[in-house]
């Protein structure tokens, strides 16, 4: 390792963390966040979702969130489930559009009512838009969920993921998300799975998105910064439950994620500090969720260099 | 990595797990949970301390546990904190005795009020002890606490750390502990560290001791594992809470460690959901700790197989 390799963490506590939580959070407050985020150093985030307000009530703002996040001088994304999702992402000029599929058949079904291949469709039929509006300087990003397994099928074939990355590569996406939605990954299955998939498409095209439901999320990024990888998702506090694993914590902690990679030497330039702040917040305005983290909980070493906290 | 690799868990639920545990837990119920243990596959176990009762009263039963636990067909062993207690744990015809030192000088001096030079010699004289009672079949490990970092001093000398291991084994330890203490270790110096040792003194001779308190537990285990490190130690339910970080969780725990490595192939030989069921009662008789895994939160995934379940 490269001393000083830069790491890119995408928070996605607005997209991914607010997902399951029933209570409707203001608009206003999503906004607040989002500076802070931005004032602690983050530079990508996912802030909202175009999925139909009857589908999640938690996204009905997502024009205003939108709105109140673009012009902040980070990259920002919106998740797009359809080709209508992503044409109002197209208007609303955002500079990168989020489509997630399923490598699970099941999991696509009971999720989207598609097959796999039917998503696959969405997806060019995505990139056509973009084409026809010459929007080439829009990022597309193409995700694959339950990459490392899925609750209702079990094992997901290792083959059939590097394969749809390396499809949906070549249909047009700029970044494909490798997805761990339900924490069935583990070390081993990331370093195969990601490296083949790094081999065939190159590991600056990869986004990792781990979930810590059986406490093998930082496990999981050390595999995956094996084979290359620098960009993963987090969540502050771990926001994000799973609906399948009650109780189960959700996405890797950002603070957690961010100690490990400075402490490894590699450069995220976030401040660990203000996100601990952040977590805080969170925490104190969504009482009913599981929010933590360890770096929270313990602090940070006495010895962590300034490059760990800031 | 070879499949079906064998990786040693050593559970010391009943020494670090309890260490801090004020309400005193029973003689007879220390040695129920030591049967289920044993029940659920585990081979490799550390009893209790020699420590005096006036530094820790939860192991003035010393005597009877290790009675308790002998005979069980399973390798048990117990932390010695001198040559006094080396002698105790000869006297009871003990398969392994374990002492520890550290390697901060901070650390050593408020922990045992003794210099590092000074616990060296302890050592020395233990395995004199040894010598002159013909006990080679008896094995010796000699622990390096704070190898990672110190609450105290803060870094440490990472030469030193590896010099230790080296000394240490010189004199006639036949296995190293290589501690960290505290949660301060990362996947890359881990990776550093016992890369070094192992290079130097061969990877079989080191048992690894990590604590969560950060959320790099099972991290820095993937990262052991890449230099050749197959014994790990861990508690039930990740219980031991350290004094310096209230609220921190311990030890890594048992029924995740043995989940992440079945999953990535290697052969543990312990039964997970037996060890769930006794996280649940050590849980339940101890209603002040904080005891809890992921695993036992969010259960195993469908597609787990045999070799995971048991």
């Amino acid at each position: 390792m490269a001393m000083q390799d830069r790491v890119i963490i995408r928070d996605t506590t607005l997209r991914d963390g607010l997902q399951l939580v029933v209570e409707q959070v203001p608009a206003a407050q999503k906004i607040k966040w989002l500076h802070d985020l931005v004032h602690a150093g983050v530079t990508q985030i996912e802030v909202s979702s175009y999925v139909p307000p009857k589908v999640i009530a938690q996204f009905s703002d997502v024009a205003d969130v939108v709105q109140g996040a673009m012009g902040q001088g980070v990259d920002i994304s919106v998740l797009v489930p359809n080709l209508n999702g992503a044409r109002r992402a197209f208007d609303a000029g955002l500079p990168q559009v989020n489509f997630v599929l399923s490598a699970s058949e099941a999991h696509s079904k009971a999720n989207t009512r598609k097959t796999r291949d039917a998503a696959v469709k969405d997806f060019e039929a995505i990139v056509a838009e973009r084409t026809a509006r010459n929007l080439d300087h829009t990022r597309l990003s193409a995700g694959i969920a339950t990459a490392f397994g899925c609750t209702m099928q079990g094992a997901v074939d290792e083959d059939e993921v590097v394969a749809l990355a390396i499809t949906l590569r070549d249909l047009g996406a700029d970044e494909i998300l490798v997805a761990d939605t339900v924490g069935y990954g583990n070390p081993a299955q990331v370093r195969r799975i990601l490296g083949r998939i790094a081999e065939a498409i190159g590991p600056d095209r990869i986004l990792s998105h781990f979930h810590d439901t059986r406490g093998l999320g930082l496990a999981n990024v050390v595999a995956a910064l094996d084979v290359g990888v620098r960009r993963f998702d987090s969540t502050v506090g771990g926001l994000g439950g799973c609906p399948f694993a009650p109780g189960a914590t959700g996405n890797i902690d950002t603070e957690d994620l961010a100690f490990m990679l400075q402490s490894m030497g590699y450069d995220t330039g976030v401040d660990i500090p203000q996100l601990v702040a952040l977590q805080r917040q969170i925490a104190a305005a969504l009482p009913a969720e599981r929010v933590g983290g360890c770096i929270a909980r313990a602090g940070l070493p006495i010895n962590a260099s300034a490059a760990v906290t800031a």
